[in-house]
Parts: C-alpha cells; structure tokens; sequence
C-alpha cells in the first residue's frame, strides 16, 4: 500500500532500514540490542549490512535496559522489537529512560502497510483490527514519535526524531512496517550529518544572566557547587568540571549525579542529600549562603525523602532550559554557555576549605576483619578498589545508596536508575554497559546487584557470556528485597525471595570455565584477598561474585530515605 | 487527601483492601500472583488476611503471565504490581489477556492519594507529576479501569469493574492509593455477591433465531461443527458439548478452540485450520453445506495463515454477542440459549461419518525407534501418554501448532496463545496454570516449550519450586526461534540463542533434589520408555524433560503458516 519513490526523483536510493541503521550508527551507537520477531525479520539483516553489531537479548525488557545502560556509557542507544508482544514487554524500560533523560531509538518492527490498511485480523494484534494502540501507549513515554507509513517522509522523520532524542536526551518510538525496509528513499541526505547542536542561547539575555550569577557568586561568603543528572543527560560535563576545576569551591554531587563531577579533584566532598548526607557535608551545604545548583532533579530517592535543606534564597538553578536566580527565572537559557561564561570570568571568589571525604573507612565501621561484610565497610573498600574510567552500575536498593560512600577514581562512569528505580534494571544495563565499555575499548565494568533485584533479570548474564563481555559482578546476597523492607513488611513473605546458587549460573549459560569465574566472599578478609588478586582485578573475563551480606543491613541513607517514603504512603 | 466515610455511616466497616480481595476470593481465585513494591506493600498484607495466597513471582511479566495461565484453568486470575515500573513491565501480559479474551484483575499499588494531589516527584514516576501517564496505557488493553481515589465510591467501582471483566472475559485494571488500603468502607456489600450473569436474550428475538437456524440445520446434507476460542472464553462449553453429544454431527476445533470439545465423543475430528489441516478433515469441511462454527477467531495463526475455504453462504456464526446466518446477522443474541434450544428441539439430522482421527502416528512418520525424534511423531505419541483432566501448555511455536495432532483424553484444559503469540508466555503461564491445578486436586500440569522462547522468562520455574508445583516441563532444544527460522532468516544469526543447560536450573534455582528430577531425551524409544516410567507419569514432584529434536522439522501447520507470514509481511 505504502507509495514507492519513483527512482528518478532518488539521486543516491538506498533501502530505507540501511538508511535508518546508517543514521543510528552516526550517533556513535556500535551495537543494537533487542529480539527478533516476525515483522522485524527484513530489518534485522540491515544490521549486519551497516556495519552494526547485533546483541541479541534474551528478552525485551532486558533489551530495554540494556540500550539504556549503553547509551549512558555511549551516549545513546538504540533498542529493536517486533509489534505488540516484543514492544510492550520493553516498555517499562523505555519508560525509564523517559523518567531519567536517557535517549534511547526504539525501533519496532510492523505489520506490513498492506496489512495495516486491510485492518487484518493477525498474531500480536488485540484481534480488533487497531493497529495505533501499542504507538498510542509508546506515545507517552517518548519525546518524539515517527509511525512511518511511506517513504517519501520516512527518511525525513528519522532524521526529525533523532535530533528530537539527542536534544532532549529522551527515547523516541520509530515504527517500521515489514514492507517498508527495503523500500527506497534519498540516500544523498545521509551524507549531511543531523544537526545535533543546541540552539544557541539569545546573547543579551546570556549575558544578562551571567551578570546576575556573577554578582551573587562574588557577594557570597561560602558558596557551594551541587551537581546532579541533568549535568551528565544534557551534556554540560565539560562546562561543569571546569568550573569547579577553576572555581576550587567545595562542590558535591546528588545521588542521582554521582559520576558527573571528576571525584579526584581536591574540592570534592562527597554526596549531599539532606538528611542522609554525611554529617560535615550536610553543614557545609545547609549553612552556605549561595548553592549554585546544577542540572538537579530533587525526587525522593535524590534527597533522602525531600529532607534537602536549602532555601530557594540561597540558590541559583542551572539547567538545560532555564536558569534560576533565587526566584528570578531566566527562561529557554541553556547552562553549557552560562557555566563557561561564569567560568572564565569568575575571577577571585571565597573558597571555604572542602569537607575530607575519602574511601578510608570510618574506625566505628572498621570491625573483626574475618567478620562479615557490613555497608558501612564495604562501600569505602570498594572505592579503594576501583580503576580509572570504570564503569560501575548499582542496583536501585542497598546498592544505589552505598555507593554515595564510594570516592572514584578519574574518569568512572556512574549508572544507576535513583528516580524511575525500576528493580532488575541494572543486570540488563550491565550488559549494554559492558559492550559499550568493550567498543570504548576493555574498560572494566562493575555491577552491584542485589540477589532479590538479580532475579528479575538474570538471563542476561546469558547475552554477556554469548558477547564475551567481561563484567565483575557482585550480587549482594541478603536474603530479598531489602530496601522494601525498610519501608514495610520486614518479616512478611512477599519481602522474602527463592534462595537461588546464583554463581551456578554462568555454567548454565554456557560460560567456558577457562573464560569465566566465579566467588563466594563472606567475610571483609575474603574479600579484601580478592581484591588484592590481580588477576582478578584485570577483569580477563565474566566474573561473578556472592558477596554475603545481614539482610536487615542498610547505608543510613537508605534508611532514612524508606522512612519518609513509609511515611509518605499512609499519609491521607 | 481522600476524604473520610464517616464510621456512623457504615453497617459493618471495613478495610478497603480487605473488601477489595474478598471480592477477588468470590471469583473462586484462591491465589494472587505479583510482586512486592512499595506502593503496595500496604494492601498485599491483606492478602492472607482473606486467606488468599501469595505466589511471590520473580518479574511482573511473568506475574502477569501466571495470572492469564491461572485464569484459563479457575476462570478468572489477579495481578498484583506496583506503581509505574512494575505494571508497566506486566503490560504485555494483559495485553495478551485482553486479546484472547482473559479475565484478569491488575491491581496496581499507587502513591498515596496526598502525594498525587500534591505532585509529589517521587520514585517510579517520570518526573512530571503525571500520575495518569500509566492509567492512560493500561486503559487501552483494559476493558474497563477504576482508578480509585476515595473510599466513598472504591466498594461501588470495584464491583462495577469486575463484573465487566467476567461479563466480557477481558483484564481490568485497578489502581489503590497506597493509603486506601485501610480505609473503612461498607462491609455490608460483600454478602450480596456480584451478579455475573450474562444479561437475557430478548425472549422473541431468540425463538425467531432458533427457528433460523434450525431451518438452515435440518436442510442442510452434511452438517459439520467447528468450534473455537470464545466458546470457551465466554462460558459456552457445556451448551457447545451438549450441542456436538446429541446431535453426533462431525466436530472439529480452530487451533485457538483447542479443549473446547470433549476429543473423547466419536464425533470430534481433529483441527480444522485451512491449509493446515488433514487433508480428510479439510475434505469434509470445506465441502459441507453448513458449518456450524461457535465462537470463532478468524486470525492467521488460527486459520494457517487465512487459507480457511469456507463460505459465509454456507456459516451459520455463533458468537457472545451476536448470531449470523449466513449474511443475516442478529445482534444482541447471545450463543448460550441459542444453542440450548437448538440442541433441545433439533430432531434428527444428516449426519456424515466423522473421519479417523486418533494418536496412532502414522506409519510413515513412525521411523527408526531409536532415531531422533521427529514432529510428526511426537504429538500423536504424546497423545497417548496424557491422562483425563491434564492441563496442557504449549508455547508458540512447534508445539501450539504441533498440539493439533494430539487427541485429548476427558477433560482436559488446553493453554496456548495462538492469537498474541507472545514468545515465554508459557513458561509463566505454566506457573500460574499449576498453581490452579493444584487447587483443583492436584491434576497434572504439562508443558511444551521450545528452548527459545523458555529462556525469556525461564526464572519462573524458580516460583514453581518454591510453592511445590508439580509440572512436567518438557523444553524442546532445537537450537532457537525455530518458527522465525521458517518466515525469515533461516540461517540468520537474529534467530540463534546461546546455548544453555537447561535441566540445571532446577538445581540453580534451589530445587530439593529429592523432590524434582531431570531427564534429557533424544531418541523416540527414550521418550517411550520415559512415557512407559510410572514414576514420572504420576508427577510427584516438577520434572524437566530436555527433548532434542531437530533444528529445521516443523509441523506441516506451521511451515504453511509461517509461509503466508512471510508473504505478507513482504506484501506492498
């Protein structure tokens, strides 16, 4: 049904899929990850075509996740399913990318435009001939939608999502019917790169705003920088780092910005998050007169439960469509050109000294060393451990949380899912995280996972031995869902999970005993010996770890966070 | 937020959630599957408080999928996720549900009713204080939706919505605020149950449709029945037997009707599906004079790919809502009196003989005993192994199109989804189904699953351990998507999976090695011999089956099926 391009009116035809991958591969995006499915079949072979490597996921979901997890460490990603069973099974994931600016093209194979137009009554339909139903869910978790139909606009709606993604840094939902991927359309646009540049910021009113800052930052006493997500999702590290390389103020991060700030420079402090920040953080912060605020999402997990103490009089807002001076909005000003103006003309400020923060654990925490492994020691231990541009993933739960105690080194790249907290998200991500690592070339990826979280997802440690992907993974075994218990139901059964041998796992999945090991630690002696094993440490191949740990065991922070959210839930 | 019932004004206060199960357990649904979150943490505490039972699933898609497999053996199933990331991960299984008629309740735990009035930025939402955001997608895979607020009018909606769930056999979807739970509402309500009869047929209009078809019946030569789906899903099993016992006439099943009829009667013929039928049974009812077909699903999967040769001149349609007589159509007629009154008042009829249809394999097909095993052999053989009242699983794939040539003793319950078709629903199904079963007295649990799409949700087997199910899973290895290999990419590296070792997972995932056994079978005689192990038939506890058989052998349904895919999907 769908009408063909006359092929004289094409200077350079190319079959449509061979133009999509093409532009997707112009991200940087190495690897597409998904499933097959009947009505993505014919688009599926342009993968290899292009250039592209194919993940193959072991279900949706996880396929999901794992785009997500790439495109943290890529800077996007891309996820194929087929229509209906396959889209709606990844959907939660895209839903998370959505809630935590991840961009993520989510590719979905149709049925063919003939079949779409007869309303045929065919598998992985309702049965009721709606063919718009499963786009008009994707609609509401995606910045940007292209239902391709024809090819005469198909090329010219890639290129519009795809910058809609990049500039937003949120998922799109590009459907693909099965007829249309071999079809020709223009292949002479692909040698214009799509235009990714923010638009540049209005001069006078850039300039205006960098006189407001400026005027508050010099008449503070003992401002403070906070970095959270939006610094990374909308691309302001470079403008960010500088300025608290330059400035030398004490600067911290939320939970949900860990990774963003270089941890190495000597005015870092540490987290803050209200109530379950350390204690000198949570002074310095609450007592300073001017907290320049970059790129914050202040949801519960980010603050402790909203336990954030810093009056909107003491803050300027920097974000990716506005800055806040104290109540002053500055409207559709982008932060990049603001923080390098800033930056370059800041000049002298008052610098108070940074609070010590380091992976050195507290004398109270150190405890009997063949003793088991408490939070409050593991964290810190971790951070001794860690390499220069790791990529490390924590599980929302204990996990999340801990690594706030963490220092790290240069260059590690931080992933965790503080705001959407979908549990099992971090096994798929691992394995997205662990390829796009691999193209970065062999960075170790680390995983933090609890053994409840694990479960929900763990066939795709399957995918990382089929990839020969060389994660560190550490499940955290402590007897279920943890962080729920905190909130409520510390004894009941639903809280509880099925005791698994989760290291048997990678001989299940057909991992090679030569390439592949497995541990069990349950002591800080344990696993400060496996540490200190450099073969180990070198990350040769998939590893997995049972790190035992008390199930009623929590950072602080996590604590304090589940009794707000307790509270929160019986409020009327 | 909600507003108070004032005490004095209830007869016999009590707990929202408590109403709200009880009304669940009214249904005959003993267990509820889901997942633990914190948003329902509240309400799941009511579960064994009304003596419900907890399954405690491993992913909520597979939660969802044990609730549709529960509800195709007691008649309806519930959910339960939580807010956002756990309901939106089951959607795909109420998808399926509301395809192929389903009724299951979701009922998803949501922020307390303050923090959605105050738009709160909490964890498991996209940021935007959206809460409708995920009520708006259930929406439109449900068949009717309450999302509760207050208490005033939580009793009244709840009961509305499960009405319509039986009424049109299809998911609902319920939202409870985190502190409705243990709100107080009329307790009264409860001793009146909800009145689930199907509305009357307009007394006249039925005699007038009755005499219709009784015209066209005793004038037809040679009469044939063809029963499908929604004479199962819409509660038309006893009159549709009763129907095909008295009047002897020839009987076949569409693959998705699979179970309706009683395959013991003499009249039951097999699988009529177009093309991919036996040729006999396609012979007699391509050329009868008036088919008879109750409650069908025209869909390609259904129909081996619409090759169905029957003409509406010669169809008289029974349906739920409707009546056609040849092009006459009677709406508001449902099929259950009709029938009734067609079986009662028919007389005698033509009656053509039945053909043979039996679990002999043919002798072509029967090949070296102890040589692999071969599609053709398998579903005649399996046939003769199944005992009155098994419930039986089959995946889609070789084996929902390979089942068509299994006759079934009395009573058995079939399970497949041959409209949705989403790959590992059966694995989650069979949990479900098990469970059930074994509420119902222990009755045999079976399932046929390919290697493929087992591993999409493969942790589930971990829920059957846990609650001492019983099924024998037998997990045909043919090395991948199989039924994708045969519309596209026959060689495609899309349609490989990692090879695993499946049988061990009952031991990864904590199986008492007492109380569970594996097999690996990969000659006929093994299987014979394993058919002929009266300890393995009598299912004493779960049992794996790893099946070999090879790569490229499909049933000839599912060639010819996938065969029509293809050229559709390529269709301009």
């Amino acid at each position: 049904m769908a009408t063909d391009i006359p092929l004289a009116n094409l200077k350079e035809p190319i079959d449509f899929a061979e133009y999509l991958f093409t532009r997707i591969k112009q991200l940087g995006i190495q690897s597409i990850h998904g499933l097959p499915g009947d009505y993505n079949l014919v688009t599926l072979d342009y993968v290899p075509k292009v250039g592209l490597t194919w993940a193959g996921n072991v279900n949706e979901l996880n396929a999901g996740y794992a785009a997500d997890g790439y495109a943290r460490v890529k800077g996007a990603g891309c996820v194929v399913t087929t229509f209906g069973v396959g889209e709606l099974s990844a959907v939660n994931a895209l839903a998370g990318c959505y809630s935590e600016f991840v961009p993520v093209a989510h590719i979905v194979g149709t049925p063919s435009t003939r079949s779409i137009r007869n309303n045929m009554l065919l598998h992985h339909t309702l049965g009721n001939g709606d063919f718009n139903v499963f786009a008009n869910m994707s609609k509401q978790i995606s910045c940007a939608v292209a239902n391709l139909f024809e090819p005469h606009d198909a090329a010219q709606q890639v290129d519009n999502v795809l910058r809609e993604m990049m500039l937003q840094s949120r998922p799109v939902y590009i459907t693909v019917p099965s007829d249309l991927s071999s079809k020709k359309v223009e292949g002479e646009r692909l040698k214009t790169p799509i235009d990714f540049s923010y638009p540049a910021n209005d001069l006078e009113k850039e300039e205006y705003v960098v006189d407001v800052v400026l005027k508050y930052l010099h008449a503070a006493k003992n401002p403070v920088i906070l970095v959270d997500a939006c610094a990374i999702r909308h691309r302001a590290v470079a403008e960010t780092n500088e300025f608290v390389r330059k400035s030398g103020l004490p600067t911290f991060c939320a939970p949900m910005g860990k990774g963003a700030v270089d941890e190495t420079l000597p005015n870092y402090g540490g987290v803050y998050a209200g109530d379950g920040s350390n204690e000198n953080v949570r002074e310095i912060v609450e007592s300073s007169d001017l907290v320049l605020s970059i790129g914050a999402i202040k949801s519960d997990f980010n603050t402790t439960g909203f336990t954030y103490q810093i009056s909107q009089l003491q803050t300027i807002d920097f974000h990716s469509n506005y800055v806040r001076v104290r109540w002053s909005e500055y409207p559709g000003i982008r932060m990049n050109g603001v923080l390098k103006k800033v930056t370059e003309r800041m000049g002298k400020l008052n610098v108070s000294p940074t609070p010590a923060f380091s992976n050195k654990v507290a004398a109270v925490d150190q405890g009997d060393l063949n003793g088991e492994i408490t939070q409050a020691w593991l964290w810190p231990t971790v951070g001794q451990w860690l390499q220069p541009h790791d990529v490390v993933l924590t599980e929302t739960g204990t996990a999340n949380f801990g690594i706030w105690e963490t220092r790290f080194p240069k260059g590690v790249v931080a992933a965790s899912q503080v705001l959407w907290g979908s549990i099992g998200w971090s096994v798929g991500a691992c394995q997205g995280a662990a390829l796009a690592a691999k193209e970065l070339g062999d960075n170790r990826t680390i995983l933090f996972v609890g053994d409840g979280s694990f479960q929900l997802g763990a066939q795709e440690v399957s995918t990382m031995i089929r990839r020969n992907l060389k994660p560190i993974i550490f499940c955290i075994c402590n007897d279920g869902y943890t962080i729920e218990r905190f909130i409520h139901g510390e004894d009941a059964e639903y809280n509880d999970i099925q005791e698994w041998k989760n290291k048997e796992l990678l001989n299940v999945f057909g991992a090679d005993p030569k390439k592949s090991k497995t541990f069990t630690v349950k002591t800080k002696q344990q696993l400060l010996d496996l540490f200190a094993d450099k073969e180990f440490s070198s990350a040769p191949y998939i590893q997995f770890v049972e790190l035992y740990m008390p199930k009623m065991d929590a950072p602080k922070s996590l604590a304090i966070t589940c009794e707000v959210a307790a509270k929160n839930n019986a409020k009327q």
